[in-house]
C-alpha cells in the first residue's frame, strides 16, 4: 500500500526563546549545530520509506512561506494550511481528506516536525513495522518510546505485554501526564510507554474513527474534501475550521478507540522541549559547556552558550543558558528554564511585540 | 595665591571591558547613571575653586580628542600630551613646568581623572585646606582618605597624630600596598589614610623636590619647557618624554621627602576600581539588582545589569555582572571580576585586537 507521511509543523512553542520567536518557531530552527533545520531533518530521515511527493505539510498560515523556503522541494500543493490551530485532530483530519482524495486509501504516517531522532536506521525499522501492522487490519497503530527515567511532562501509553504482534503490543490505554510518583510506578511496571505523537494507520481507518468519535468535525472535513481544488477551497476550509472543536487526537481519538497497537521505539528520539535539550543532542566540551558562534569562556562550566556573531565572554559562571540574538540575550539559570516563558508574559503585558 | 589644577587622564585601565576599551578607558565612560563622564565630573567639582582655563589635562595622545570633545570648555593649549606612559611623576611634571610658564608660581592640585566623589562641598572644603597649607610653605600636601575597611589594593599614608595644623597631619611615611593582615593592622592604629593620589603643592615646591629626588628628569622637563611655544616643541616633547624613567610620584618624589601634610578627606571617595564599584555609587533597587538600559529580570537578584538598546532578559540568575555593548557581551561571576583581564589576555593571544 502506498505510504504517505503529514509532518505536523504548526507549533508556537516558546521555550527556545530568544532563537524561537512566534515568526520563527522551533521546528524552523537548527539547533543540532549542523545547520539543517528540525523540520528539515524530519523530512531527510523518512525519505528512505516515503516520496517526497507523498509527503504533507499542515502548518498554520503564517508559517506557509518559512515551510516553502525550508522545504523547497516538497510540492506547493502538499503544504496544507490550517487558518487556526485547533490542536491535533483536525490538522490530522486535514491531512488524511487530502491523502484520500489522491489516493482514495493509503498508509498515512503523522510526524511531529520538532523532534530529533537519534539512530534513523532504527526509527525506519519501527516504521516499516508499524506500517505493516497498519495494513494488516489493526484499527491504529502508535509508536511509543521506551522511558529512560520517569518524565512528568509526556503523556504514557500502557500496553499489555501478554498480547503481541512482533515487536508490537496491544495498548491497554493512554494516559494523561502523571506526577512523578505516578510516572515512577510507570517505569517500575515495564508497561508503559512515552507517548510520542508519532502515528501510522490507513487512512480508511483514521477517517472511520474520525467518523464514529469527531463526528462533528468528520463532516466538516467532509465538505473539505468536496471543495478541493475548486474556487470555494479556501472559503470552505477558513470557515469549517474556524467551526471545529480544538481537540487532540489523543483526547478525540486515541483514548476511546479499540484495537490500538504501538511499536516500541529505541531509536534515540528526543522532544527537544527546551533549552536544555541541547546538552543531550550537542556534545559538551571537557568543562561541560555546549558553546556555538563567537564565545569565549573563561573558568565556566555546564553551561550552555548559544552565540552568534557578538563576542560573549564569560567569566567564572555556572549552569547557565546564554543565547544570543540579534536583538535580544537570554541569561538564565538551568534551574530556572521553565521560568523563560514569565519573560514573554511580561513582553505581551508590555506589548513590545517585536520580541515575542 | 593662583590656584590651578592638573587632571591626570592617561589612563588605560581594562577593569571596566567592555564597556572601557583601548580607545575609551574608564575616565571617557558615563557609569553613574547620570550621563556624564567620570572626567566631566571631575572638572565640574573643582570649578568653584579653578578657573577653568587654569585647569590643565595630561593624557597620552589616543585620548586628545576625547579629551577635546568631552570638555570644550578647557582651553586646547592646556591639554598636554604625554607622548607616551612614563606613569604620573613625568605626567605631573609635564603640568607643573606647563603652569610654571604661565604663571612663574601657583598652587597646583593633582587630581586623577576616573575617580567618584559623593560630597563635592566637602572635597572642595579639603581641597581649599591642602591649598592653604600648600601656600604657608608646607613641601607638599597630599589628600589622603579616612579608610572604611582593610582594604589591599591601595597603598597607605601613615600620619602622626602628635603633629597636626589645623585638620592636617604631618606624614610620616608612604607604605605600599599591604597584605591584608597589615591592613587591618594598619585599620586599628587609626593612623593610616588611604594614598588617593590627589596632591597639592605649590609649582615652585614641586620642580624643587624634582630637581632634588629625580635630577634627571628635572632637567629633561627643564628642556620641554623652553621649548613650549617654539616649533620644536613636539619633536623635544617626545625625545625627553622617551628617555624618562618611568615612575610613580609616589615612588619618586613622596616616600622621599620630607615636611609632607595630609588632609584627611571623608568625602565619599570611591575610585570605581571594577564593575563591582557600581553598587556603591548606583542605586540598587528592591532585588538587589542595579539595572540600566533595555532589561527584564524575572526571579533575578543582587546583579548589576548594564545593557544598551539591545533587549537583556535575565532569568533566576544570582550574583552576575552582565555588560552589553555594541559588539560584545559579558557575562561575570560577581566573584571573578578580577578575572575579566583575563579574557582581554585571550583576545591579546588571538589578536582580536577590535574587542580591545
Amino acid at each position: 500500500m502506498k505510504k504517505t507521511a503529514l509532518i505536523m509543523a504548526g507549533g508556537r512553542g516558546e521555550r527556545f526563546w530568544p532563537r524561537s520567536r512566534k515568526n520563527l518557531p522551533k521546528q524552523f530552527l537548527s539547533l543540532t549545530g549542523d545547520g539543517r533545520t528540525m523540520i528539515q531533518l524530519t523530512i531527510e530521515r523518512i525519505l528512505p520509506i516515503v516520496d517526497i511527493e507523498d509527503i504533507y505539510i499542515a502548518t498554520n498560515k503564517d508559517y506557509i512561506e518559512l515551510v516553502r523556503e525550508q522545504l523547497p522541494n516538497i510540492p506547493k500543493e502538499n503544504i496544507l494550511c490550517e487558518p487556526v490551530g485547533k490542536n491535533t485532530a483536525p490538522c490530522i483530519g486535514l491531512g488524511a481528506i487530502h491523502i484520500a482524495k489522491k489516493y482514495q486509501d493509503a498508509l498515512m504516517m503523522v510526524l511531529p516536525s520538532d523532534h530529533l531522532i537519534k539512530y534513523n536506521s532504527m526509527f525506519i525499522n519501527s516504521l516499516k513495522i508499524a506500517c505493516n501492522l497498519a495494513e494488516q487490519n489493526t484499527n491504529l497503530v502508535t509508536i511509543g518510546i521506551t522511558p529512560d527515567y520517569p518524565e512528568t511532562g509526556y503523556g504514557y501509553i500502557k500496553f499489555n505485554p501478554e498480547k503481541s504482534v512482533g515487536q508490537a503490543f496491544a495498548v491497554d490505554r493512554f494516559v494523561e501526564k502523571p506526577n512523578l510518583e505516578v510516572a515512577k510506578e510507570y517505569l517500575a511496571t515495564e508497561e508503559y510507554l512515552w507517548n510520542s505523537g508519532m502515528f501510522v494507520w490507513k487512512i480508511s481507518s483514521i477517517l472511520a474513527n474520525m467518523e464514529r468519535w469527531m463526528n462533528k468535525t468528520y463532516s466538516g472535513l467532509l465538505r473539505i474534501k468536496e471543495a478541493i481544488g475548486t474556487s470555494d477551497e479556501n472559503m470552505v476550509l477558513e470557515k469549517e475550521f474556524y467551526a471545529f472543536d480544538s481537540q487532540s487526537i489523543d483526547y478525540g481519538i486515541m483514548e476511546k478507540a479499540k484495537d490500538i497497537y504501538t511499536v516500541p521505539g529505541t531509536f534515540g528520539w528526543d522532544d527537544v522541549g527546551s533549552w536544555l535539550a541541547i546538552e543531550r543532542i550537542r556534545k559538551t566540551n571537557e568543562y561541560g559547556n555546549v558553546v556555538s558562534g563567537n564565545v569565549i569562556t573563561i573558568d565556566s562550566k555546564n553551561s550552555i552558550i548559544d552565540g552568534n556573531s557578538k563576542l560573549i565572554a564569560t567569566v567564572g559562571v555556572e549552569d547557565l543558558i546564554i543565547v544570543d540574538t540579534e536583538d535580544a540575550t537570554l541569561i538564565c539559570n538551568k534551574d530556572s528554564s521553565k521560568d523563560i516563558k514569565k519573560v514573554l508574559e511580561n513582553l505581551k503585558i508590555c506589548n513590545r511585540t517585536e520580541y515575542l
